[in-house]
């Protein structure tokens, strides 16, 4: 774990591996705090977690640190080390202290909350999302700093740190808004997505976005026996799996009106990429739940599907008797949880509407249909491959991981939208951990040697980033 | 509560209102009783039912009465009252005195077990279903005896009484099958199916079957996130909605295949007493759950829909993620709850292995499926209408109401076909309750003036069968 020896060529990687046990260590000790968001009981342990990152920021020379603290968002952590040339470009990096919950805890070969170190392994959760790969940006600004000599970085590096991202940062606005002027930059690098694969890394350049809503339909105001009236009303259950086959078509695609009106394809470039990854159908299955079989929309390879094409899932459906045995009810009701993935340029408020249009079109008579919103939604983003930032990024990660790194996306949310439209400047994406690594899930680990190398590349991506962004 | 003033030329009116006050507190007292056959906890109660019963009978001079109470079968009450006449046809009435549960106990305006008479109305769980029908019957014999002045019936009435009909009678063929000779009869009369209504009774001819199942759709071993796989394998949910929106074409037929191959259309005259019913919209609709509109197979009236076609119904569906707010995942499963109601001479096994097919034809690629019976389902029954003991009934029950009596069925369904086919006779139905009696619901009643009607009905019927069976 001491890293590699000496390269007088690349005095990020001697830097990094000069602080690696170090850093092991430090990350272990923050993966101690329960910071589960999601669950009150340990809202304290959030605050902890926060404390935890400002003191240490503090030991390693951070010159202002502050715990946002003042809710209803859970505190959030920021930090500020300008850089000596007051011209130098700012540079603002997003991850988040806040774990997911660890039920079932049973499955867990170590505890959730006891860091184990298994040769290159540490389990424990938030190992990987997201507190390993804020660890990894503390690592590498001690690493610039060390490779370069001086005591200030190259760009003037902003740490922004939420407690909610698990939550759905339902108050990151709130802290956008109220802290507009600390938060200002020129560029976001959003630390909180994968690498590709271990033997393919890759620089991310987008998340899709999401919307939820659960369909009601609701016949009578009671279930009724099917003996005495089956066969003669409505039956709200039947009604909804009519409206749920009925929102994609033969070829896999959303039937809602207008839905890829403003999808923005990959560029060639991308889709080159996609295709040049390396592809491992079993390796994919294992990791979707074990599923059977590819499928999705006619026309795109698995990870153009999951990455830039837009999608509606069921997530949930219930509805009239669902115990042991028999009971021959038409169930006064039904209801369905659906998701719709989202890719650039879509907006979750079309959706939303379109959803509505369609569920009013598919309700039959006598049923009454309700929409019920989860939330806003997330809009979806992907920055602009051209964008110099973006090759900053990946001549980083090249020399970090000697050898070429392709585009990839991720599949998955967050708030990269909210921060590009709030700060008004482009995100990249830096991360160094692996889609396999059971974020969510039990047994949650992080591939340390990975992170090593994204602190060195980190380190390398502030020292280049001054004359790329000129 | 005591009846009609004295009728010359209706002895048996004349008797049943001599005794009527006799027969409410009777049955008042076996109310008290909570024979809830489905709940281990009042199997001791069951078995007090019986006894009570068996007590009755004897007490009211029926020289054969056993308990069945050997197991597995829940105790059952058998009697036998031998004609004078030993040419004298056979009579087998069919009744029940399990009760169902009273839950939610708390929307009961008087306590379920302590029956409460109010006006004409007696309340109470199994004042209606089946406790007050079966009571019918034991004021019928006295009612035939006092009417006829003899001290024998003049068909040998044996009486059947089982503790499971609200448990699917899972035992009643063993009971057929060990007293096959007690058993023995040349008809049954079946009294656990109500009048049209009170302005219209009728004599119900026939009960639907019922065939259930479960239909599991598996895609993975484990729920997966949407944003990590979404789009990319098979959803079981959107597939199992797909089944379930296959499941009826446009008009609101089963597609089955051969569904309608063995189904006997009701006669003429059966129809023409179905149009001739009072059917009002608005009552339907309110005993339907609350529902909104008719709804149905094209081509039927509401009543032929419930009564004399068979149906397909949703009766539960569940997969994935049902609690609050959205949680991302394609699910690993899901499952829909499906019965299909059955009318003569359609076969439950057939249709079983028609779901079957059906579902092996809607399983995409990559889903597992598995169909899971609910046990045999009941097959169909309907008696043919020129049997003069269906006549018989009908000439009883006019002359017990003083107005014409039409044909009825019910949507429901019963061991009625067991029963014919086991002891080769056909099964006419004799009821006197309501189908707005709330059986299976709180605040279950019956309308005490009804059953007297309804004994003396049966009365006459004893009365009128040597003659027509002869």
């Amino acid at each position: 774990m001491s890293g590699d020896p000496e390269h007088p060529d690349r005095p990020e990687r001697t830097a990094v591996a000069a602080l690696a046990d170090d850093f092991v260590a430090g990350l272990r000790d923050w993966l101690t705090i329960p910071s589960i968001g999601a669950d009150p009981a340990h809202h304290g342990d959030v605050a902890r977690s926060a404390r935890w990152l400002a003191d240490t920021l503090r030991a390693d020379g951070w010159p202002d640190v502050r715990v946002w603290d003042s809710g209803p968002a859970l505190p959030a952590v920021y930090a500020c080390w300008p850089a000596a040339d007051p011209d130098a470009p700012t540079v603002l990096v997003y991850g988040h202290h806040d774990v997911q919950p660890v039920d079932p805890v049973e499955l867990w070969r170590h505890p959730p909350f006891e860091p184990a170190l298994v040769g290159e392994e540490l389990f424990g959760r938030g190992a990987s999302d997201d507190k390993g790969q804020v660890a990894m940006h503390l690592l590498g600004v001690k690493a610039h700093l060390a490779a370069t000599g001086a005591s200030a970085p190259a760009v003037t590096i902003k740490l922004f740190v939420e407690g909610e991202e698990e939550s759905g940062s339902p108050h990151i606005t709130k802290l956008l808004d109220e802290h507009r002027d600390e938060l200002a930059c020129d560029l976001v690098v959003f630390s909180d997505t994968p690498l590709y694969s271990r033997d393919a890394p890759t620089v991310c350049t987008g998340q899709r976005g999401v919307y939820g809503a659960e369909v009601v339909f609701t016949g009578g105001g009671s279930d009724v026996h099917s003996g005495r009236a089956g066969g003669s009303v409505p039956n709200p259950a039947t009604a909804l799996a009519r409206l749920v086959a009925a929102l994609h078509d033969d070829e896999g695609r959303v039937r809602l009106r207008d839905f890829y009106a403003d999808v923005v394809e990959p560029t060639e470039r991308e889709r080159a990429d996609y295709a040049a990854l390396p592809f491992d159908e079993a390796v994919w299955l294992a990791n979707s739940g074990g599923a059977q079989v590819l499928a999705g929309e006619a026309g795109w390879s698995t990870l153009e599907r999951v990455w830039v094409r837009p999608t509606a899932e069921v997530n949930g459906i219930f509805g009239g008797y669902t115990g042991p045995g028999l009971k021959t009810i038409v169930p006064a009701s039904a209801s369905v949880k659906l998701s719709f993935r989202l890719v650039p340029d879509q907006d979750p408020e079309r959706i939303a509407d379109a959803l509505r249009e369609f569920v009013a079109a598919h309700t039959p008579d006598g049923v009454r249909s309700e929409v019920i919103a989860a939330g806003d939604g997330a809009p979806p983003y992907a920055v602009d491959v051209s964008h110099p930032a973006v090759g900053a990024v990946r001549d980083a990660l090249e020399a970090a991981f000697d050898q070429p790194v392709r585009y990839s996306r991720t599949g998955g949310s967050g708030p990269a939208a909210l921060l590009h439209g709030w700060l008004g400047v482009p995100v990249v994406y830096l991360g160094a951990t692996l889609p396999d690594d059971r974020i969510h899930a039990p047994n949650e680990r992080v591939v340390v040697p990975l992170l090593l190398r994204g602190a060195e590349a980190a380190a390398r991506l502030w020292r280049l980033l001054p004359e790329r962004l000129r």
